[in-house]
């Protein structure tokens, strides 16, 4: 199955304990369809200045990603800047120019039409919900938000929420939208919101699958993955973005969807993520085989398996 | 195999969100050695006031636990008020009445001489010490500490480090010890300074054992273990010291320690730690079956493994 994913393609500048990079490609929809480009077919759609050079490109062809959806505009392409100096975990945002990004209208290409598996990653409800309207195809929808969605944004953010069968959000916005600390509690609520399932990345801790009822399944249950251990954390940016990658991706490949193929695909999540923060921006990405994914993959279960 | 622990028999005050809780028996020792009581033969050492009476006494009796080595001085027994209404994950100490804990100077019984696992929990390293040096037939030692002891008394910690096979701590801790913020750099460092294994607790999010070399084992492995989801935490203290009496207990209770037996006590560990928060003090695990402690360990092999 393809996969569409809208959302943001993005120059990061970016300070960690490793060093600083600059104007890098970033972005939600680019860690994104990256890391489920290992998986299966992606469409991009997204909207870039005309500083989005063929190098930037190359970058999405040599995945063989679908980028016809990617709108080229007048003006800069969105830039963030941030620093993780102070906090490896979290960044502190120091710059962040919309540009072309605030006159985003996504359009759905044609072409995308027949996309069974649709990805919302995290930008303004309003867009995201636009996107999910023009693709009524779609059987299974994912998406990402932000806590400035969930603080100032609630109510069209609700109605995106309706529209999802997966979220896919940290700790901190799970407890936002539930206004409840315990997360057992505050990932019911969340689902009681639309989303038949609800994935919370803690971040260097892993992730938890909640969910109501999985197909085949007699009760709901949850399934839980610890992060990859890594001596090296270069960069953060892009890790759940990664995460959700290596997650859907997984997904969109498999004939079926069980109970297991959901617990593999939490792992494939963790492991795209633990490759995303080895080296700055998408160089990692860039730069891997779909072997080495299998391999960490085997070696994340001997860590987490009993036998 | 039998354990001698040595540690803080205690009367807690707690506040969390779930209600307030008048001086119920708890500390360190008592945690661990109730936790692992369910796996293995116990002896403690600590000492205890005037006011640790009969139904405390009860308490320990009633899971067959040794108690000939808590000695009983004139005064109080060491008091903690602690509140869980700020941060259920991190305590705010109140009021701290050390009683008859400050003059302490544990005594290893001879009834305890033939040991063979020894527990050092957290307190005076130079008691730590002391103890480690009174037990020479002890052929596994583990031992946890805080905060304290790694800000203010560093050079009598790192001579208890050296006689330690397995150090039990939190994040913070180990990152403390070693002045690194990668864990898995810092967990290296630690083991560096003596034991062989490390055992990080990540609270809510689970723990991650290191280890040098395992016996069988060829090469230095990880193993991570996320916490049980939980519903309702009612009173997180002990969680740490009921972990390491499920790990340390149920190694104690294995024939050959093999790199599966210390994964299975990993397993052991988080399930002790999740059954202790559900209820005030130690509550829960007074009213604890054998039984139910197996059936969560089936649950979170399920929740946490591919197959």
């Amino acid at each position: 199955m393809t996969i569409t994913v809208v959302g943001s393609v993005a120059f990061d500048t970016v300070e960690t304990p490793s060093g600083r990079r600059e104007r890098c490609l970033a972005g939600a929809a680019t860690y994104f369809s990256l890391a489920a480009s290992f998986f299966t077919q992606v469409r991009v759609i997204a909207v870039v200045g005309e500083d989005f050079s063929p190098a930037e490109e190359a970058v999405f062809n040599a995945r063989g990603i679908d980028i016809r959806g990617i709108e080229r505009a007048a003006g800069k392409t969105f830039f963030w800047q941030g620093s993780y100096l102070e906090n490896l975990n979290e960044a502190k945002t120091l710059q962040t120019d919309l540009n072309v990004f605030a006159g985003f209208e996504p359009k759905v290409p044609d072409a995308y039409r027949d996309s069974e598996f649709l990805f919302l990653a995290n930008i303004d409800p309003v867009l995201q919900r636009r996107v999910r309207e023009a693709t009524p195809q779609a059987k299974l929808v994912a998406g990402d938000t932000m806590n400035y969605w969930i603080k100032d944004h609630k109510p069209a953010l609700l109605e995106v929420l309706k529209g999802l069968d997966i979220l896919l959000i940290n700790d901190t916005e799970t407890r936002m939208i539930a206004g409840n600390n315990n997360l057992v509690q505050a990932a019911r609520a969340v689902m009681d919101l639309g989303p038949r399932m609800l994935v919370v990345k803690h971040g260097e801790y892993g992730a938890t699958l909640f969910h109501k009822a999985l197909p085949g399944a007699k009760e709901s249950r949850t399934f839980k993955t610890p992060a990859f251990p890594l001596e090296q954390v270069t960069d953060p940016t892009g890790a759940g973005d990664s995460f959700a990658g290596g997650f859907f991706g997984y997904l969109a490949s498999q004939p079926e969807l069980t109970p297991g193929t959901f617990r593999r695909a939490m792992f494939y999540g963790s492991v795209m993520g633990s490759f995303t923060v080895e080296r700055f921006g998408t160089d990692r990405l860039q730069a891997l085989t779909r072997e080495e994914i299998d391999h960490r993959f085997n070696l994340f279960r001997e860590l987490t398996h009993l036998d």
